[in-house]
């Protein structure tokens, strides 16, 4: 339970810290209207349009601007399929610290290769044994201080700034479609509701052939599920981390599953729609806004991401 | 001499005042930051992100709510390839006006469906019978008040809301780069810096295969150029008209015509890197944005529109 006591007493000034910590390295992403049909009033949250194409760059580098100058001389390493690694490759960049990724072997091309633009090094893992690294934070070598990526005070927090943001721009919301890889993002902009003293109910999404957030809550308690492979390829993971699942339990109010062809539905209106290119875990919040369930309510999705491989997004569109 | 004479007495309170008005029709798009390698520091004014893909939102919706209640009673009518009836048949749907839009037949079907599908009458014209109309103002019949996209007070109101826009998100910028359609969006920006007392050299962009206003430059005075048809299709056109050519001379600093290749590269690189879907005449800007002549600017580049017909963005990514 330390790292969810830990969460939970995170206070509305270190979130506004990391903000002010942040703000040369990110944007303050616009909050866009959905402009395709819907029946909700829907508004993007468009952070595709960050450096690097996704919300990660906030907490890479807040993770890094927190992080203790001696604990960093031995560089860093962290575990992610891609878009986290690139937000800490680019801050680790500026700061001339060494870095080792290590990825699973579906992580995209395109993220791995923007991974090594940067100058990290990267080690490919089967998806099982990248998982233990996830879990265990145990990399197999003495490559510097581990960053996880999604259970860090430092990241969180970094995500929290997005909260901070949406509450700011939208008086008025009342749900927050959020994508659900790690449930680092979705905690963070939950975390920072709780702190502004603001009701809105967040809405976890998932994708249904790849749910462990969904599987955790039907079995109460995280369970290991199979890999489905998809175009979907940031979020949804092989079980719920230990370390997360109380947190996620007490600051997620509901799970809504989408499939994947919504999913592709939704990659499709964002780009013709609002002319903004987004990745499939970015699309899969807007697929879930678009549910029926929340006709008449005022739904922000956090699109989280624009970091799709070219071969795809053609095959999409 | 009339129009220039009205446009260049145009006070930044008729400008605060437009903004005020279509606050609700339009978002105040966001100033991104440039993330493909460029020379100067390159941003965004990501107009494509506007309601209906274009800049157009902004002069339609200004352009109703400045006319005459009175004269509404008959309709309205415009000539328009595309993306400003777009912006004026959304405005006319809400305030349930009848538009009938004159259209050159080389207008893309995207922009034509997206007209029609506002409830708007739109007749097609051989591209010299619509460039008449655009110039005499004389559709044919009797169908109502005509606004004419270009040199219309209101319209160029409605463009100079940008430029307050942009003034204020980065009071550093000394260069704006404007793709040059019938010369209203680039007079309207520099009109607002005028009217701020900011200087900044304010730079037109043309694809070298068509660029009547680099022609009329080199000529002293409007000259009638061919027309080559492209995938940029929104800006260009047979020669500047005579009522704007005074105006562009003294407003515009300097015209610098790209590649449609360059624009096709522009169009891509906004959809990798900024995750933003832009149109030929968008990218047109950025293309001109990444020439040398810019490197160590501070450069703005008004990326238009985003309305590109589906089989060219497939053919283009």
């Amino acid at each position: 339970m330390r790292f969810y006591d830990e969460m939970l007493s995170l206070t509305l000034s270190d979130m506004q810290a990391s903000a002010q910590r942040i703000a040369a390295d990110i944007i303050a992403t616009p909050l866009l209207p959905f402009l395709g049909e819907a029946a909700a009033e829907i508004r993007l949250k468009a952070e595709c349009l960050q450096p690097l194409g996704s919300f990660k760059i906030r907490c890479g580098a807040n993770a890094l601007a927190m992080a203790d100058g001696q604990a960093l001389q031995h560089g860093v390493a962290t575990a992610s399929a891609g878009n986290f690694a690139q937000g800490l490759a680019l801050a680790a960049k500026r700061r001339d610290i060494a870095l080792v990724v290590h990825v699973p072997e579906s992580a995209p091309t395109s993220k791995v290769a923007a991974i090594e633009r940067f100058g990290a090094r990267v080690v490919r893992h089967s998806f099982s044994r990248w998982w233990e690294i996830m879990s265990t934070r145990d990399t197999g070598a003495d490559d510097g201080l581990f960053i996880h990526p999604v259970c860090e005070r430092s990241v969180v927090l970094g995500n929290s700034t997005i909260g901070l943001e949406l509450a700011r721009q939208w008086p008025d919301v009342d749900t927050v479609v959020v994508p659900i890889g790690g449930g680092g993002l979705a905690s963070g902009i939950a975390l920072a509701f709780r702190a502004l003293g603001r009701k809105v109910s967040i809405v976890g999404c998932e994708v249904d052939s790849f749910a462990p957030l969904s599987a955790a809550l039907a079995a109460g308690q995280p369970v290991t599920i199979e890999r489905v492979a998809s175009f979907v390829d940031g979020i949804g993971s092989l079980r719920v981390l230990e370390e997360m699942w109380p947190l996620l339990r007490t600051v997620i109010d509901e799970v809504v599953t989408v499939s994947v062809d919504d999913c592709a539905a939704a990659v499709r209106s964002l780009a013709f729609n609002n002319h903004i290119v987004a990745e499939g875990a970015g699309a899969c919040a807007l697929a879930a806004a678009l549910s029926p369930r929340f006709n008449g309510k005022n739904v922000a999705a956090v699109i989280s991401g624009g970091n799709i491989n070219r071969d795809i997004l053609l095959d999409l569109l």
